[in-house]
């Protein structure tokens, strides 16, 4: 049987939008923000400019449809490492140290367009996706007896999150490692 | 011997200061950066508006002063508590308690006009300066093996500072001191 036709187009659409938005930020992680132009895109992603504004009214929301899928992919790259064979206490570790490697890299490029990105409600939505996850995580190892119960995890997480934040400045792995290993110190049940 | 003119322009000159500086910094607290005006500075502090315009071009350049004062006198307290009696562990204690509690409340209030003074050079230099001196209460805690030596202290500066940054998020005090203990639990010598 031939395919639908509406799968076809459906699938064409999403070939033009990648496209689109590897473009951009390939573009605006070049030549910065303002030089990028919709004309330069449209010629860049060989297409039309008359169809890039059928995908896209302006450049600020390309760029904020290509943040949203950066974030769906760490979300993803997290959550399998969250459900990898290991004890929480592992897997935690595993996740922090991902999350960590995606903060420092976050921080390497962008960063002009990142304080206009991080304003929208995409990142509302993912940061408490982010908190939520990192907390069932900390919940599973403080009853597995790997996680600290004298602090909620709730603050855990949160304290967690702003140390790692830290990765955002640090230019070596090792570094990255060790900014884990001190928040995990942290975490750890104590005597 | 009556006191010296100069000695007596100059308290005078720091007391308009200073007034100015408080009644801004409450104007701006009650009704926004935007809703205060010069002549309404002027007005509060009891001066003239020729005068005010003789110690400071702007709202902004007062916001500024009135920021520098601040992180003047929280440095001034942080190294008074480095300056007491105590093992370096206690001392280093004691200052990153009140570094969290200066975070929560600076959070508190000002949200409007932080970014605006965060992007001084006074900032940066105040930043360095605080930096230097955890850095320094790090150090003198791994020589008395209070703090770990896996890491270098500059490292842990950064952990200290990023971790306890989310003290901004606090509300009660019994948090920031949990807080401050999971941070500790971080930086002391891993078995």
């Amino acid at each position: 049987m031939p395919r639908l036709w509406n799968e076809t187009i459906e699938e064409h659409r999403r070939a033009v939008r990648d496209t689109v938005l590897e473009t951009t930020a390939a573009l605006v992680a070049e030549q910065g923000l303002r030089a990028v132009t919709m004309s330069r895109i449209a010629e860049q992603s060989g297409i039309g400019r008359a169809t890039l504004y059928k995908y896209f009214p302006d450049i600020e929301s390309i760029m904020v449809a290509w943040h949203e899928r950066q974030i769906g992919a760490h979300l993803d790259q997290l959550a399998e490492l969250r459900d990898q064979a290991g004890t929480p206490g592992e897997r935690l570790e595993a996740v922090l140290e991902a999350y960590a490697f995606i903060q420092q890299q976050r921080h390497g490029h962008g960063g002009e367009f990142s304080a206009l990105l991080h304003r929208g409600d995409h990142v509302v939505h993912a940061e408490q996706h982010l908190r939520q996850f990192i907390r069932g995580l900390l919940a599973e190892g403080v009853q597995a007896g790997e996680v600290r119960d004298d602090v909620a995890p709730d603050e855990l997480t949160s304290f967690c999150l702003h140390a790692l934040a830290g990765a955002g400045t640090l230019t070596s792995k090792a570094a990255v490692k060790r900014l884990v290993a001190v928040t995990l110190s942290g975490l750890r049940p104590q005597s």
